[in-house]
C-alpha cells in the first residue's frame, strides 16, 4: 500500500493543449483521497522547482478555477527541460525526505519518463518509499507501448484544420506551398495533415514523413507532377525529414540537454525546401513565373487556445486520474498507457513500467506510409487519426466549379 | 433604375475566412430578384473567368448547399490578382454585351476596388449601363472609408488566439520569441495580438507595427529590458515594418502585378530578429545561454476553418446584401463602408465612391500606438478591436505560482 505523506506534481517538456488537463486530473484524484495524500502540492518548473523549493499548495487553490487552468493550454504549472542527474536525485530526494513525499506524478513526454524512472531507480537504491508515475503527453505521438499520446490528438486537429485552410487558400489562387510541421523523429503529426482532405483534389498532395529518407530530387520531381496536373499542389513535411542513414537536409543549429536539435523556431527548412521547387520549376517550366510559398507552423500547432479535440481533452483528464488510481492500487511506479477498442472507438488505460517509456521514442511503422515514401497509407492510418481529432469544421464547394 | 439581365459576381485577391459570406450574401440577394437578375453569375479567377468565359451559374447551385460555401474559408469561386488594363477591359466588356450584364459585383481589397474602379469608368465612357459596386474584404483592415473591413476581425482573432497559446507556452519555458504577423503597409492584424493579454504580465509585451519606424538598436534594446523584468519576452512584429524613409529591414525578391513584395511565405523576417537578438543577449547577457526563437504566423492566420469571428461573418454577409440593395436602389456605383455604432456595438453600410476605396489604403493612426513605437495606445485600439473579434477562449492560472 501507499504510506501516506505529501504528492509532488510536476510538468515537464513541451507544452499541449491539453496537458492540464492531465495536471487536472491528478490534482483531483489527490484530493479526494485527503487520507493518502496529506499534502497535494505542485512543483514549478518540474524539479527545478522541487530543487529550489518552489511550490504551489493545490488545498488552497479555488476548485472551479481548477477546471478553468484544465481547459488552458500550455504548462499551469510551468515546465523544464533536464534530465535529472545523480546530483539532481540527491538534491531531489533531501526534498521529498524534509516533506515527507511519498509520490510522484511527473506529467510529459519521453525525455520526462526517463527522468522519472531514475528518480524511481534511486529512490528504490536509497530504500525510499516513493510511488513514482509518468502520466504521458506529446503532440509527437511517439511515446512507445501506448496507442497513442495526450496532446497529440488536438495538436493534429490544429495541423488537419490548418491544411484545411491552406488547401483552400492555394486552390484560390493556385501555385505551390510547402507546410513545416512539429515531429523531430515522429511522422505522426505530419501524416494527420491528410485528415484536411474532404472533397477530391483536396491537398495536401505530398506528405514527407521522417520515416521514409528524404530526396530533395524525388520531392521536386513529385511536386512539379502534381502541379502539372492540378495547376497548384500543397505540401506537407515533416521538421524531422532526412536523407539516407539520418544525413541532415540542411544544418541545424542548436542543441537542448538531451541532445535534441533546434528544429522549430526557424523557417529556415521551408525557405530552402521553396528555394529549391522555385529553381527547379525555373529550369523545367521556364515560360512561366512560379509561384512557391512555404509556411512552418512552428509553435502554434502545439498548444492553441480554442482548438481543442474532446477525445484527447477527456483522455489527458483520464491518464491523470488513472496514475493516482495505480499509486493507491499498491503500484510501486510506471507509466499510464492507453489500449484501443473500435467499434465504437473508447480506450482504457493501463500501467507499463517506466523502463518501457524512458527515454528511446516510436517511430510511424514504415508500412503506413506509401512505398514513395511521398503520402502516407491512408487505409491504414486515416482509421487510426480519426477518433483522436473528433469532427472538423465543415467546408464545401460550388457544384458549378471544378477542381 | 437597374436595368433587367445578367449579374456577375467574382473574388479577387487575398482569401479570407468570411469572403464566402460576402458572396453568398450577393448571391442570395440576387437569387431573390429575379426580375432584376435574370442569370446570375459566377466569374472563376475573377476578371481572369470573366475573359475566359469561365462562370458558375447560381441558379444551379443547391440553396443548401450555398450555405455550407458561406461558411467556408477562402474564395469559392477562386481568386485571381490582376488589374485590368485597358485590354483587358475592352475584353470585359465584349463578354458583358454578349451575356447582357448588367450588374458587377466584386469582393475584394483596394486592388480589387481599383479594378471595379475602372471597369466603371469604362463602362460610363462607353455608354454601357453597368452597376459596378466593390464590395469589401482584407483581412489587412487597411481599406479606406470604413470603419473596418469584413475579414479582418476573423484573421485578428487567430493572432489573438495565437498569441495567447505563445504567451502560455513561453511563460512555461520561458526565453523570448517573436512572432511575425500579416499585414504590408497597415499595422491593424499584428495590433491585434494585444488582445491575447488576459493576465497580468501575459504578453505580447512589444509590439511592432509599420505605421512607427523601426530600429534595430530599440527594437535589441526593449527585448532585454522585458526580458530582465520577467525572464522572458513575446514580441510581435508586422511584416511590414520598416526604417525611416520605408529602409528596409531584410531584402525582399518577389512583386506582384500590383508592386506588392512578397513578405508572407517566407521566414526570413522572423530568423533574421531572432538571429539578432541572440547575437545581442550574447554580447549583453553573456553567462546565460539565451533561448530565443521566431515563428512567422503566414498564410494560416488568413483563413483558418474554426477560428471565425461571428461579428465578422455577419458583417462580411451584410456587406453583401447591402451591395445588392444599393445597386437595385438605383446607385449606379460605388463601395460598400460600415459606420460604427458603440454602446451596444453595432454597423450600419453605406455606400462610397469607388476611387475613395480604390488603390491607396489607410494604415493606422501613428498616436493609435504610444510614443516610443513599442506598442499600441491600449485606451485608444481595445475598445475598436474587441466587437471585431469577440469573445476569446477562456485561460486560467494556479493562484499559487507568480507572473
Amino acid at each position: 500500500m501507499l504510506t501516506p505523506g505529501t504528492v509532488v506534481i510536476g510538468q515537464s517538456g513541451g507544452p499541449t493543449a491539453v496537458i492540464n488537463q492531465s495536471l487536472i486530473g491528478v490534482v483531483k484524484a489527490c484530493l479526494q483521497r485527503p487520507e493518502t495524500f496529506t499534502r497535494v502540492l505542485g512543483a514549478v518548473h518540474g524539479v527545478n522547482g522541487i530543487m529550489k523549493g518552489e511550490f504551489v499548495d493545490f488545498t488552497l487553490e479555488d476548485p472551479a478555477n481548477l477546471e478553468v487552468v484544465a481547459g488552458t493550454p500550455s504548462s499551469a504549472l510551468k515546465s523544464v527541460r533536464r534530465k535529472a542527474s545523480a546530483e539532481d536525485c540527491t538534491a531531489i530526494f533531501a526534498r521529498f525526505k524534509e516533506l515527507d513525499v511519498r509520490a510522484f506524478f511527473y506529467i510529459g513526454g519521453n525525455d520526462t519518463a526517463e527522468t522519472t524512472h531514475i528518480i524511481d531507480e534511486m529512490a528504490k537504491k536509497a530504500g525510499y518509499d516513493l510511488a513514482c508515475f509518468h502520466v504521458p503527453k506529446t503532440i509527437d505521438n511517439d511515446l512507445r507501448v501506448t496507442d497513442h499520446c495526450p496532446g497529440f490528438g488536438s495538436a493534429a486537429k490544429f495541423v488537419a484544420q490548418a491544411f484545411m485552410g491552406d488547401n483552400l487558400d492555394n486552390r484560390s489562387l493556385s501555385g505551390i506551398k510547402v507546410n513545416i510541421v512539429m515531429g523531430r523523429n515522429a511522422g505522426w503529426l505530419t501524416a494527420a495533415s491528410a485528415l484536411a482532405r474532404i472533397l477530391p483534389d483536396d491537398g495536401p498532395h505530398l506528405i514527407y514523413c521522417p520515416e521514409a529518407d528524404f530526396s530533395l530530387e524525388a520531392f521536386c520531381r513529385d511536386a512539379e507532377a502534381v502541379y502539372r496536373r492540378l495547376g497548384r499542389c500543397v505540401i506537407a513535411v515533416s521538421e524531422g525529414i532526412h536523407g539516407p542513414g539520418g544525413a541532415e537536409i540542411i544544418d541545424s543549429k542548436e542543441v537542448d540537454s538531451h541532445g535534441n536539435k533546434q528544429l522549430s523556431g526557424s523557417g529556415a527548412l521551408g525557405d530552402f525546401l521553396a528555394d529549391t521547387l522555385k529553381a527547379h520549376l525555373a529550369k523545367v517550366m521556364p515560360d512561366k513565373k512560379h509561384r512557391v510559398r512555404a509556411d512552418t507552423f512552428g509553435y502554434l500547432q502545439r498548444c492553441f487556445p480554442g482548438v481543442v479535440s474532446e477525445s484527447d481533452a477527456r483522455e489527458a483528464r483520464m491518464a491523470g486520474a488513472a496514475a493516482v488510481v495505480a499509486a493507491t492500487s499498491g503500484v510501486k511506479s510506471g507509466s499510464i498507457a492507453f489500449r484501443r477498442h473500435d467499434a465504437p472507438y473508447r480506450i482504457e488505460t493501463f500501467v507499463t513500467p517506466l523502463a518501457t517509456v524512458a527515454k528511446e521514442t516510436k517511430p510511424m511503422a514504415r508500412d503506413l506510409l506509401n512505398a514513395a515514401g511521398n503520402d502516407i497509407d491512408s487505409a491504414k492510418l486515416l482509421p487510426y487519426l480519426t477518433p483522436l481529432v473528433g469532427p472538423l469544421p465543415p467546408v464545401g464547394r460550388l457544384r458549378g466549379i471544378s477542381g
